[in-house]
């Protein structure tokens, strides 16, 4: 008679990593962590039929680190979702705490799905966070209203609308963003533009744009994605290139790689950084699997890309292997 | 087999504010809020049969932020409620902590149901507040074993003890209410009183009484209270007065409205507040509604009883739109 | 259609205590407490059946202060649990936040179940924590992967893993636990050995040994146990013994009682310190009982080995009387 679903991932894995501070061969980091390939997560959702198509819908995500028994997201209790909307032939629109539009998208074109090592980046304490770039620092925003379309021929978009919530400045920690995917076939075509102001006197908006594709060949599926990122400022400007692949070995199996170059347009000259990542995934069953991966960060002398401490112009490896059950 | 139920509320709105301290017309918040009409909250809840009519129940219940994912009540994983207690013939024991019995009879009678504003204030970050005033600061309180009786002949009543638990002086931080409430027909006629000490050496205790009726014309209900809150030394002393009408004007709609009126004793003269707020109901089903409303809180030159920081003589103003789902 | 148990305890209890700092029969602390006989808490858990006998398993478990609504284990979301495994004709790994070996198994010999006073220490506040030497501060380990085989005529081993995660030095901060249980009819026997090192520069051990068994001679259960902690710079060190008893004494009553003697190494006299306790326990139903003790613990007059402030040489009384109730 209950009306929610509890649902969850819990993914640990191994990761053993050495961050270019440390003497060759020895000075690694072993470690047990949380999220590698999904953020663990607890979830709560619903939906109710209201009639004539209508339903309202809600949704309360926890990130759940499960190597600590901590709260994932800087210890919220809900901090991967918590809002409720109604949906129906106009659409769906959702108000709470909710994934910014280009966070879904960027997700969808991402071979690594934003997560393992080489991915774009997640809660895990070891993603090597080239992708959180692309998010302006955090990839789900508070106070914000989202509208999504249904799926128009192959076409699905997004609009959101994060208040500031500041007095007597509308604009001062406004958020604006803006996604649209279209699927044809073996091709999915999608691209996203965000917004984001500071609460600052002076407003000073942080702006990302990112376009991508993926074409399923049948042996393989490629993806290929650009996406940039400055502030007004120009205190942060990032260009990224991303190619990827997805080669299903087996019935259960499948390799994984992608290569991120990143440019830091703030310096001159030796500011750039690549990333090569190498996965493999083994599903157990349709909610459970294995997971390895190794990857290397690569950062000119004047930058650092990587999302741990690795120091500018070092050079990061890292090696996970993993189990994700999804409940 | 599971022996727990999963249940919850999320209700957000969009709210717009001027609390007089900005230039008219410009100058407002607009915000999107988690919890103006009903607190957002997700919880667990279950109940054994032991046989003869004896019952174990268990309620933990915690407060949502579903503006930002994080936990109400100032972070607690369950701060609206966590308690065990029994069930019988006898009436109902629950030991944790729990609802204050003023706190379920204010709610009872206010129009608003201590939501929406206008209403007796809620973990809402927009309500204005007048009716905390009447919980001693707290809705709720810790540490406290609470006695309700069942339904005799349309009276019930609740009798809670908090302990104090400071070593030495059983008296320190000790808490005691008590409620009765009685329904006959279209009449529901309720009063509670709760008495509060602190924990310093020389204990002063801050008290409050409040009666309440409300009477169902059919076309109408109305609704009136008063409530007096002072501490033993003076140091906070109130007045409220407050009445109320909810309308129905439809199948699924209805209008509610409410003044209240506050004198703050501590002050000699300049010494009143009053709010006026007026609202509707839409219900989408028996679990969803949709609700909007408006209210004035005027403070008199020399107080300020607003819950918001609104200023001393300072009028705020307040509008807002949302949804409510439970679940 | 969810494949998720939502369990759990929720345990509260009147408390009164005197640590022997105050004046005698006055003075005494009077509580409501939470977690008495067994911690409060609100469970999530899981198993996939993958074929060929393996499953995919995992727990989500949150300490619940029931008294406050607060999370125990220092407020971390799931502080008692946070896991993912597998397990087959192989045994069971679990990878994540888990309680150590050694905590399970003196909980499988301990009379009081490591609860109520007098047991060996649980997370509620009212515990008078001798049990807590044993576990090294903590009875649960981060980032830990934990290996138990399966029930083997009668035996029982685990074997955990507890990664340091410190740079450049694989053996700071690691943790290895080992248990074995042997039960055959009425006699279980069971040993433990746990070694946790710090994250210092010069890394310094704490190492803890544990035997004890149980015999079931039908009209009362007998348990006796040895346990010796100490670190490798002498730090800590103490030996304790006891002794207990269980006996039925009705279809659902039970009463309890232990002698726990112990002796801190590191003062060289006057350090002995020893707890008496008695308990009872009475089911109302399979998931629900009352329980009540008693228990004295007494100081030597240069040690305190209580979990309270009781402080050096002092005698501290506990009373209690509460519920338990399991969903």
């Amino acid at each position: 008679q209950s009306s929610v679903t509890v649902y969850g991932v819990l993914d640990m894995a191994f990761n053993a990593e050495n961050n270019g501070q440390y003497s060759k061969g020895k000075g690694n980091i072993y470690s047990l962590d949380s999220g590698v390939q999904s953020g663990s997560r607890l979830g709560f959702k619903g939906s109710e039929d209201l009639g004539n198509g209508l339903k309202a819908n809600f949704k309360l995500e926890m990130g759940v680190q499960a190597d600590t028994g901590a709260s994932a997201q800087g210890g919220l209790a809900f901090g991967r979702a918590a809002w409720v909307g109604l949906s129906g032939d106009f659409g769906a629109v959702q108000v709470g705490r909710q994934n910014k539009p280009v966070f879904d998208v960027v997700d969808s074109i991402d071979p690594f799905g934003t997560g393992i090592i080489g991915g774009s980046a997640t809660d895990s304490t070891s993603a090597t966070g080239l992708g959180n770039l692309v998010f302006a620092t955090n990839p789900r925003s508070n106070n914000t209203i989202n509208y999504t379309t249904n799926n128009l021929s192959g076409f699905t978009g997004s609009l959101a609308y994060t208040a500031g919530e500041q007095a007597g400045d509308i604009g001062k920690g406004r958020g604006i963003g803006v996604s649209g995917s279209y699927a044809a076939g073996p091709l999915l075509v999608a691209g996203a533009y965000h917004t984001e102001n500071d609460t600052a006197a002076v407003v000073n908006a942080t702006k990302t744009a990112f376009v991508g594709a993926t074409y399923d060949f049948g042996a393989a599926k490629g993806a290929l994605s650009f996406a940039k990122i400055k502030t007004d400022n120009n205190s942060v400007a990032y260009k990224l290139w991303s190619v990827g692949v997805t080669v299903p070995v087996s019935a259960a199996g499948a390799v994984i790689s992608s290569l991120t170059m990143v440019k830091n347009d703030v310096v001159s000259s030796d500011n750039g950084s690549n990333q090569f990542a190498l996965g493999y995934t083994h599903s157990l069953s349709k909610r459970t699997n294995l997971y390895t991966s190794v990857s290397r960060l690569k950062n000119d002398a004047k930058v650092n890309a990587g999302g741990i401490a690795s120091g500018i112009g070092a050079t990061e490896r890292l090696f996970n292997v993993g189990i994700r059950h999804a409940f």
